[in-house]
């Protein structure tokens, strides 16, 4: 059926990609382990899932992006049965009158990464490779396919339970606000799809090539030979903003979201120095003193300092010993609609964006 | 179109049908002098509305059941547009693939008594004589046609500024957490349409001339020479639970709902009688000290004294002279399965039903 598949995602690379998965997420997206979990049972039971590039499909084959939506604190105890993804396609292709051809992560950091080889094997459907995101961001509508105009609905979700709703919402923001609703009342998490769109559609609306990014941060992890964190800053390249020890965590889970801060005391070179990172399940901003040293859309991850995995938001304890990094997001994001939908303010935050190589750079 | 209709609902019917709709919303389902202005509006715009008796549909004619969802202190102050029913019937005749023949009020109470009547103007179709309480109930699933054993899904709920929701629900308790939450997230208050069936369904599964029902009360209160209370008593027939005052009044618009409570201090022959309504959108429970003097799923209506005109919960108010009655609900309440619906306990009350009437005998 795949004849000519260049990449697979297997057992082989699924561990690869939940690595990067993980790092994109900067500290959100959902738990990456858990959609590994998933993902590796599920290639095991009906076979390897093939990633194909937006070019290998036709220009008018309808794509998928779907995942998860609600708090990771949630997800990490709620589980999705799997059957989630052949709900969401049959609801799809029901109001789209038309197949699905195949399923895309609507972001690709952590689980959300993951959970379209999880759907996409069970339906004997490809992946493809790009993503709604280039990270992981909380609010639905903060997605490439909005700033390209694609409509976020009709929009489907599902829960464990086999609840189904289907939204035609008047804005992305009131689709933000509906399902996020239903996200809350289906008990803190549930699965989506949004902004359907045609291969030639995702060719400019997209971030492309992104599990095969996420693939290579993984295999950089992987094969780095004693200092896998320098080998990661080298290769993204990214910025070390601090190097020291997890000293507080402040979280909750409220209104479908987890948000909170961390703050992280700098150890040996670092030392003396607090940063603080403030967090709506992914890390939003990291702040020194009154400074801001990185902030959305640019990417935030919590770094073990041993083995270079990233930690996720819902995963942060007191005494973690962490590296933080940024580095730049796609540059669609740099625009002033893309700022508008995923700069600091958008977030409440009073200050204007700055690059976080410009920031690194005024700091030196 | 309808050359041989017997009854429509026009400027003569439509304000004897608002007069009974308050009375038997038992002080829910939205302002009826609002739903009232609405309909007449749309009458005199569009034409008078039919209105058929279910044997003057064929058997499998789409009746679409209809009105408006959330808490009537919210519906008093964002009144729908009108185009609500339009869309509500374009996604049920999408999701059921056919045209619907007629609506109905899923509750005769208040003004979803007349809503219908406002959408069915504008869209040039009947309205049938039934709905689905023969009163008004605050849970969407305490429908008869949920005793009935017919689906509440898909249903559809609209609001004012264009969002479409379509919800397939895996019960009625899980359509009415997942359509209460979206009610609320929409500011308060929706439109929506639920329990779709047909005429050969809707006649065993309906209560039968709820129409013509709110019609005769309304006219029993407009024709009453002198003491209209005292004419609707005899009519209903019903039972003066007490004649007083309004001496307090505590309401609270929470989580979609109008929950709190009113006191009724006796006059006349009553004086010295404390009567205490405890209200979630309806009047649930006259209480006189330890005593339940009615309760759900029986009526309870708080009539002004002078008038006869029922009062809205959300328009009980300190000093207003009232006479609470209270009557009996349609029998399919009355078995176990209606009161495991819409009983005591399913509203929390931790004692069993005893019918009105008995109650009123074992007082004498």
């Amino acid at each position: 059926m795949f004849g000519a598949v260049r990449k697979w995602l297997n057992q082989q690379t699924l561990p690869l990609l939940a690595r990067g998965c993980a790092v994109l997420g900067t500290g959100g997206g959902g738990d990456s382990t858990i959609g590994l979990m998933m993902a590796l049972q599920a290639v095991a039971d009906y076979g390897p899932v093939p990633l194909l590039g937006l070019d290998e499909l036709e220009d008018d084959a309808l794509i998928m992006p779907c995942g998860m939506i609600g708090a990771p604190t949630v997800s990490i105890e709620k589980i999705e049965n799997g059957d989630e993804g052949g709900r969401l396609l049959s609801q799809v292709e029901k109001v789209c009158g038309r197949p699905v051809a195949a399923l895309m992560s609507g972001e690709i950091g952590g689980s959300n990464g993951l959970l379209p080889t999880v759907w996409a094997a069970r339906l004997g459907l490809p992946v493809v490779d790009a993503d709604g995101m280039g990270r992981a961001f909380p609010e639905i509508p903060q997605m490439t396919m909005e700033l390209a105009g694609i409509s976020p609905t009709p929009s489907v979700m599902t829960d464990e339970r086999g609840n189904i709703i289907v939204f035609r919402a008047c804005s992305g923001a009131w689709l933000e606000r509906l399902e996020r609703a239903a996200a809350v009342e289906l008990g803190g998490a549930a699965a989506s799809a949004e902004y359907m769109l045609t291969a030639g559609q995702a060719r400019v609306a997209t971030v492309l090539n992104s599990l095969s990014l996420a693939i290579r941060i993984g295999t950089i992890i992987d094969q780095a030979a004693d200092d896998p964190v320098s080998a990661l800053i080298g290769a993204l390249p990214a910025f070390r903003l601090v190097v020291g020890k997890v000293v507080d965590v402040e979280r909750r889970t409220t209104k479908g979201f987890v948000r909170g801060s961390a703050v992280v005391e700098g150890l040996g070179s670092d030392r003396a120095r607090v940063i603080r990172l403030e967090i709506q399940n992914e890390n939003l901003v990291a702040l020194e003193g009154g400074s801001v040293l990185a902030s959305v859309p640019d990417l935030i991850t919590v770094l073990d300092s041993d083995t270079s995995d990233a930690i996720a938001t819902e995963r942060l304890r007191y005494g973690q010993r962490v590296t933080v990094i940024g580095f730049p997001c796609d540059p669609v994001w740099r625009t002033p609609a893309g700022l508008a939908l995923a700069g600091p303010r958008p977030f409440g935050y009073d200050f204007d964006y700055v690059a976080v190589e410009e920031l690194a750079r005024a700091r030196v």
